[in-house]
């Protein structure tokens, strides 16, 4: 864009969202990137707008549809697959959308805006005794819309369910500009299509998220943790269909493969040997979380090497945060990471953590792999020196390998972290044709121009 | 349509679907209605089809999309909106896709074709240990695929969520006779669209369903119910928020005004009084359900004047007996009766079943209501005696006021039972217009011809 047009946009958009709402030149810099960077994603943009109310987002969706500019929605940038990374265009920051409207502990509900974190919205849930179950990494910088939009997930979805199991509402602006609403504090609805659940997990292609409301649910008395250490992988196998057929129903089920277990475990709040993990966990009432762990404890302990089972409070929360930390631990590993997100039916995880193995040592790249377990969900890391960009392009490479894989074991390109740009035209691969059409179509009937996101789950 | 018409139809069919498998004139008869029967709703088609498998599903829809033919998809019947009644065209009867294709224990889940009731589905998952929650009425006859065509709740949607959270996966036709496959059997899949939930609810107005992956959960050990007598509705709705904030988790929270109660108390498995009642279950793990038990009893006893709560398996069985069939008894009561399905937001249940007498006294009709409290979710139930046309005519005119006022109070004009050609037109009061725009938009997407279950879930 021409320097003038990029001023003349900026000075159109200041109109709309005031002086102090409009970014441009160096001062994006923070924002052209999200957890894609060490890929070597790195977006520009014309400008950034910070609308403070879902009004202003219509009116700079209104002004962009208008002037046929693009808008590229972001809440933290905490994004693995590069959806919040412009191409140019008007990035949409909702980080001023921060208001919490409503806190319902009675009705197990909260109605906040899309800037609103994931942190936060869990510890106002918390504080009632409630809880708000999904819990991706990043939670202090992942702002709740970016969570809807992506459908989130995290370890806890395997008992509880992802993100848009806990959407009862929803406020977007949609193309060309118009406030949408669906749903609202009503549990059960069945009256009109479930657009809804359309825009959650769309990657800000069909819509700009800018409130919902969230379902809560009691907060459980107490929560531990099962570590399994195992042998290999096949007994790791074994050992989660020990834990599905244990008779509780786990809260999570986390793995980790030998290598991502060896960078991790130097954190670990516990002196423990190699090998493979499982970390299962139960919950409940005291009593419920107790008899279950006993439960999980028994059926692991067949095929384990050693268990872990902490009961002191302190040492369960270092193990969580620890959990939180472990992406960390193994970006810093080699300094380069390329994390893949895929998922399988859990039957098939053990084949993928395999399968992943063999495509990096078919590519020359070190890997390993941790993630939602129980879930079927894997993290696939390719691992090289940070800075050798030879490396760099042949971890790309075994990464398409991954997703190959995913399809051919039945699973999916994306368990949890979406599409963005990195797995464009994927889609086809895993999806029928008609499927494929009609997500195509359903972009058109929303987004007419390709102005929302474009560029971003493409089929 | 013309007689010869219809002749040159029906022998298409059978090319298509077998000698066997089409039903013509007197034929026809039990296919045209629904539970609307006693509203006077009953329909006309031209012929009905029993594909006996996806291909020909596919081929029929093929057919009719070629000659611009109507196609009614219908399961088991049982809608209470019409929405499986035809106004001509082709019945699409999915009876003879009854096969159970894979049944995994060990991974939770179960891949059925359309056809399979409800009942063969819980009574599968059973007898693995497993369950499959969703419990809406009438399972005998009931089939999942209209289960999922219609996403249909029950008592049991409290704690664990309506048919559409049970959805792995999904094969379907759409037009114009394509199979559409969605999902599968991974745990969490973010790559496309929803268009999974898009078509769950979507009352076969987007796209025949013809295949399920079911998602499973192991059985809960013990289930006990305790049932509430209470003075009055503000006692009841007290009730309702203390078993709310009782620490546990209710597996269902169901209610009855004292009208309803009064009708199916006769059919009570115990001797209680008048009055109005709230029914609650606590389940989980042996400890647990009587635990759970304990903390409702204690909630509810602050404002009952009675309680029961049964420990006997078959007690407790006979009073989940007699739940599933209060519809029957209230139906039998005058002889005439039109049900309204509306939810609202929880803290205004029993307001909206105040306003349903109120409505009901305004039109001179006698009415009760009853269903799944803690969803918001009325049956509200216009009585009258059956034959009595002018009465009917009545009830008809109040339950429009009814859908009014579930908007008014911020609700859904439909909690479970979908739209049918009963509610068409109240979606644009519901829905703001973007909203309805969409939705208008994504049927003429999916059905550009408009020649799938026509007439139904217009907005």
């Amino acid at each position: 864009m021409a320097a003038t047009a990029a001023e003349s946009l900026a000075r159109d958009l200041r109109r709309l969202v005031g002086d102090d709402g409009v970014l441009t030149g160096g001062q994006l810099t923070p924002y052209l990137v999200d957890a894609t960077e060490p890929r070597g994603v790195r977006g520009r943009a014309d400008a950034l707008a910070l609308p403070r109310n879902a009004e202003e987002v219509a009116a700079v969706v209104a002004y962009c549809y208008r002037e046929q500019v693009a808008i590229v929605p972001r809440g933290g940038g905490t994004g693995f697959a590069g959806g919040a990374v412009a191409d140019g265009g008007v990035l949409l920051a909702l980080e001023r959308l921060d208001r919490v409207l409503e806190m319902e502990p009675l009705r197990w509900r909260m109605r906040v805006e899309a800037g609103v974190t994931t942190r936060r919205v869990q510890q106002l849930a918390r504080e009632s005794g409630l809880r708000f179950p999904p819990d991706p990494g990043a939670p202090e910088q992942s702002q709740i819309g970016g969570n809807v939009a992506t459908n989130a997930g995290g370890p806890h979805a395997f008992k509880y369910g992802v993100t848009g199991a806990f959407v009862m509402g929803l406020e977007a602006v949609v193309p060309p500009g118009e406030p949408l609403r669906l749903g609202g504090s009503t549990r059960k609805d069945v009256a009109g299509y479930d657009l809804l659940h359309l825009l959650v997990g769309s990657e800000g292609t069909l819509g700009v998220v800018t409130e919902t409301t969230l379902r809560l649910i009691p907060a459980a008395e107490a929560a531990y943790p099962v570590l399994a250490l195992l042998p290999d992988a096949e007994a790791a196998g074994l050992a989660l269909e020990a834990a599905l057929a244990s008779g509780t129903v786990p809260a999570a089920v986390e793995y980790f493969d030998d290598l991502s277990w060896e960078i991790a475990r130097r954190g670990f709040p516990a002196e423990l040997p190699g090998g493979y993990v499982l970390i299962c966990e139960a919950d409940g009432s005291a009593a419920e979380a107790a008899s279950g762990r006993d439960l999980l404890r028994e059926a692991l302990d067949e095929h384990a090497l050693q268990l872990y089972a902490p009961t002191e409070r302190a040492e369960i929360a270092a193990l969580w945060r620890w959990r939180e930390g472990v992406s960390f631990l193994v970006d810093a590993y080699r300094g380069g990471k390329l994390s893949e997100d895929i998922a399988v039916p859990l039957e098939r995880l053990f084949d993928a953590v395999a399968r992943t193995r063999e495509i990096a040592a078919r590519h020359g790249v070190e890997c390993c792999s941790f993630g939602h377990g129980g879930d079927g969900n894997l993290h696939s890391c390719l691992l090289f020196d940070r800075g050798d960009e030879e490396a760099r392009l042949r971890a790309e490479a075994a990464a398409q390998d991954l997703l190959g894989m995913a399809v051919e074991l039945g699973g999916t390109i994306s368990g949890e972290h979406g599409l963005g740009t990195l797995k464009n035209g994927w889609l086809r691969h895993q999806w029928s044709p008609a499927a494929v059409r009609l997500h195509e179509a359903v972009k058109r009937t929303f987004d007419p121009e390709g102005l929302m996101n474009p560029g971003k789950k493409l089929a």
